[in-house]
């Protein structure tokens, strides 16, 4: 299909062909010279001109041919790899109480994990700055190395981001709006820094490393203190023109309905995250016990397990609310997948069979499956390494750009 | 940015850049080749030869270069264009009346405009296709053509359409499901067909023609007898997984709300479209009007003018529901342009300032000025031209992709 | 318990008890002096005062003493029951398209019902007029008697009636607001006329003839063209101040809900009432067989009891609402008994059990039994009833105030 | 209007006769026996001899005639009044935090007000009894009393009670469901008590001494933790078959609304009651300060006050519900006046000239005006004070019933 819109600034067709042959190499793991020309469409010449270029760049290496596999079928084939010690990259995710931090090479492999703790929810940037260097610091040296050894970092942040201009309109993180932070961490680091909304992080995550491998549209919802979502449309992470879309929490599902934490009425989270579950069970369930939301939330599942009548009611009214802000989303995207992608036990009910099938009662009804949803429960380091694979990519763009220039 | 996904088959670089080279001819109506590398990517080099293909193969023409505008700025630059009689390419919308049927030359040219009747809203395909090739024969005919002068044709119908396959899902202008209307037509005609949704040409016809010349990503609504949306991102016309997705009137937004003609409830539709309106107006409006539906909504849009305060009733609630489901889309979207776009009168309530700015109290709150809403006003030519555009540019692949053979 | 609040003028305790006793009488159907002293509170002396005056009027009678039950237990008491022939009384219930009459004698005995077709819904009040004289002299010829020989005429009709002022602030029978309609009858009949709204009239047929007896505070709800109710506390039909009151089918239960005829939203009846269920089916089954509205109800219910989805979603959406409008009541009234009135295989649906134990869900949960639901399935002949009954306590009344007099 | 329902066992007309005479005499303040009988519809023989022997009895006195008044006009005519001292009455409202102690003479003499702190919200029985006790003693003792010269105790408690059988279902204020707290409370004291729902008490204090005067049908609404209401239909409260009537906080505005403190949803109380605003401000406003609900409140309506916008939101939205509760009351028992009662700067917002102009917007439009809204600030005092009306009704009809025992 065509396309009508000119290119990013400064991207020229050599780029794209490098890029988009590491990129199939990258999803391949490991592939030979032919194929990558059959899945690129660029001209078999052109690849082997483009893998010579990457090869000496050391981004790139041959893979001695398996011998077994290639047995009566002539000359092994030698297959081409993404060479792992080509850069090491950080991925960030900044939570409430904790930052997560992880380190993987250049080809995914995770090379190490590290957690600390955050003395409050909301910093000042500078604050912020600060506690992200010392984490980078700590878990470089975890592994023995320095920041210096580091070639890029990827920070996933809640809130509304402007990726190109790496600005934080909002965060609950930060107490202050429009902060310059990827401007401000560079400052503080020696490496290039690709920041991004958390959920961004997430669906970039899926995509290399998770359920989204292979898919060209696709979507990665998440509920936790609120309702996130990344949106990969023609495999790439669709960002909106100031970085305020996908906002999936903040759809309005009723006029004049509940109170969310934005201020504005109905929308989606002001039903299902955590906060609404919790401000419904506060007057309901004054007894409930846990000192912290998590543990309340704990309490409050648990009750609805047991039967509890109102604890199921809470959560039975929040499902039906997240199957239709499900079904929205078919009817907008009519993706290829939905992965529905968190860490916490309130998936036994939000995420459960009868959940999806209420959604697929409420999308169009054609001829044709619905999108499939798969559950993926996963921890705050899943979101790390979706901000180390963002820098990866960035990392990846940047040697090619130096390639060409060179 | 880096695309991790394999383009699809059969496509490769060169052609791709020929694509791109077209399209950026088209869209600035004249550019110089220097021009054309720049906006592309392409090399000059490249440009140069891409340029020399095209104009052999009668796509493109060198225009004279304007010696008043040159004057004094050394050698005046050569531009090209499209070269309009390269092609004459035809748009047929399908409404429930009526068949509107546009003839477009290969530059956009508008060269003749054609409706026709329609026996009755719901038809067989077989049907639907003898109306096609009637009223495409005849408006040929009005402009001294034969079908066989058209190099491909644009239908643009209502309904859920697969677009790769061609198969139309469900649609109120057929009394069947699931029909390969593409092929049907295909058989039936001496040129390719280019089968989508109606709002899709729309899109389509923003794109190329309208509002949405040069912005990456926007919107389309449309508001007639039902609610419809095209989605353009990253200058691509985005249809989904199934052909299902952009079903801006089926976005659910009340739990277990009124009902809606697809037997669901709370789509916005069921609030918003002629339908609904008409629906609300019978129960308190039994006098109303009119012997078509479109007499009784003038009817019932003249008293709410007049200030009658039920019919008022009837539109006010209607707007909320349209500027919470606009809102919707900025929230999702965060598109750079939503064009709404329809014939009607209804404009006057729905799409009104107020409407605009109850949605933008209904969108995230962040220090960046919210999408803007441009308002545009068309008939059913319009929708017809959209599926001319699209033929053009399906043709347009056509002659590059033949080039490619040569 | 004490009354604070002065009688109406014009009674005294004498008069009171003269009514208590016959309406005790009436209740019982025969009973004993010494069981109506019992009964009423009034000491046997005046009991026996009373009922001497009232047998002297024709109003009562003696019955002899049932010997076999008598026996052995002394001097059989002698019991009182009304006179049947005291009195003839006629009832009126005004429908939109006929009007049904009853004739009732003093002890509430049907002499004879007759139904006759209106010739339009809405007439001017001087057309009703005529048309209730008429059909008033239709009924009593039938019968063998002429218009003079009946004591009295109860009238039930829909809308909002001040009972004092026999006014009628609105009512779909007629084309005019505000109509004296109560005199306007009295000056073209030779005898008192007792003007009610419709379901008041069912509720005192209710607690005359029906569900109703014994019971001191009832409600009666009845789902026909519209949702009415007639309240019964302590006794007595309460009607209001203005005669606007029990207007059950338009309290509102949704904010900005569905427009109901009174061209409010979210009254309950635009969500439970025929023309809200035919308003949906329009959209979803245009093709729902019926000239008439009933026929096309038929239908619905038809294509709901054998499953089909769609038409159940009307019926479930609707039972719901009425569940949660009756719960209201209780919550409100905590009523002895609910009596579910009316003519049609709605019930099936919306009176359904499954509707009470819905409503029971929603009542305030205490360790008593919520309210007994009846349903008691009638036609208009017994809103007829209703009005003759209605008649028949006025004349009542009017009779013992002339012994007063004498 | 006729009777048909048996009075309760054990009055006659003599005992009513002569609780009526009490009744007009204290609604008078003095009053000619003449007017008594013309008030009462009692034969002026009759009023002779009953206001003898309430003279007798103490219960009554005469009133020397106002000499400058009656000059010229004839023998002034001697007037009766209530006499004062006959009895002390001991009224007594159960909240939260506090009891309120209020005594009063027979004539509706204040003599003195208390106030204790309760130690805390939710007792049992016993503790409840015993904190009555004290309080009691000390409000005597206050006045130089002892308990043993209190004729009798009225005392309000939130929830359902159960009035004839002085049982409470469930009270906010007791730990354990249906308690015969009546007979414990007649166990601990030496005298009768008289237990009933605190909404009833404001009504009972509304109709002797407040707005509700000489007002046959009104009700009484508070809001304050919850939302109450009063019934008064026919000069009495009216209380329901199970005591569970007047549940205004509970009927219910929106099908599976916002979660009710009772489990259920979308109860009028979960949208307008103080723990329904704080619930949402807690979300948006997480830094209200106070330490107290009451403080919380305060603070949220200053914001409001001060144009801040989601305070705003709130009280708005609370608003708007709160007028469609009234219109549905309003719609249901077309009352001559509702009273609006409470002591809460709340007022500002849900009791305002908004609220009351959107209520009539929504109630049956007839040409009789609605009824009249009055706003009714007060304290727990008067709570307290109808509790000791409630007595002193109940001891007249105590002491009226000696007098016919004698």
């Amino acid at each position: 299909m065509v396309r009508a819109v000119k290119l990013s600034a400064g991207s020229d067709l050599r780029e794209t062909s490098r890029s988009q042959v590491v990129a199939v190499i990258r999803a391949a793991g490991q592939i030979a010279r032919i194929d990558i020309a059959q899945a690129t469409g660029v001209s078999p010449a052109t690849v082997t001109a483009i893998t010579a270029e990457l090869i000496r760049a050391g981004l790139v290496e041959e893979v001695s041919p398996d011998s077994s596999q290639a047995a009566g079928r002539g000359r092994p084939r030698v297959a081409l790899r993404v060479r792992g010690p080509a850069h090491i990259l950080a991925g960030i995710k900044v939570s409430s109480a904790t930052i997560s931090t992880i380190l993987i090479d250049f080809d995914g492999t995770t090379l190490s994990e590290h957690e600390s703790p955050l003395p409050e929810a909301r910093m000042s940037p500078e604050a912020l700055t600060r506690q992200i260097v010392d984490t980078l610091r700590e878990a470089a040296a975890e592994t023995g190395r320095e920041i210096g050894d580091l070639s890029g970092l990827g920070v996933g942040i809640s809130g509304v981001v402007d990726v190109p201009e790496g600005l934080v309109h909002w965060s609950p993180s930060l107490d202050r709006r429009n902060v310059a932070l990827r401007d401000q961490l560079e400052v503080a680091l020696p490496m290039p820094v690709f920041l991004d909304n958390d959920a961004n992080s997430v669906a970039k995550a899926e995509q290399l490393f998770g359920e989204g491998r292979g898919v060209r549209d696709f979507l990665v919802v998440t509920i936790e203190h609120g309702v996130g979502m990344g949106i990969v449309i023609d495999g790439q992470v669709y960002r909106g023109t100031r970085g305020c879309g996908a906002e999936f929490g903040h759809i309005k599902v009723h006029l004049d309905g509940a109170l969310c934490r934005c201020g504005q009425r109905g929308c989606l989270e002001a039903y299902v995250a955590d906060y609404a579950l919790l401000r419904e069970a506060a007057v309901t369930h004054p007894g409930l016990r846990g000192s912290t939301p998590e543990e309340r939330l704990d309490a409050l599942f648990g009750a609805a397990r047991s039967g509890e009548r109102t604890a199921l009611s809470i959560l039975e009214r929040a499902s039906r609310m997240f199957a239709m802000g499900l079904a929205n989303l078919v009817n907008i995207f009519d993706p290829g997948l939905i992965i529905v992608s968190g860490e916490r036990m309130s998936h036994d009910f939000l995420y459960s069979d009868e959940v999806i099938a209420m959604m697929k009662t409420q999308v169009l009804q054609v001829d044709a499956p619905p999108p499939e949803v798969r559950i993926h429960k996963w921890g705050d380091m899943m979101w790390a390494k979706g901000a180390a694979a963002y820098a990866m990519e960035g990392v990846t763009e940047l040697a090619v750009r130096r390639l060409n220039d060179a």
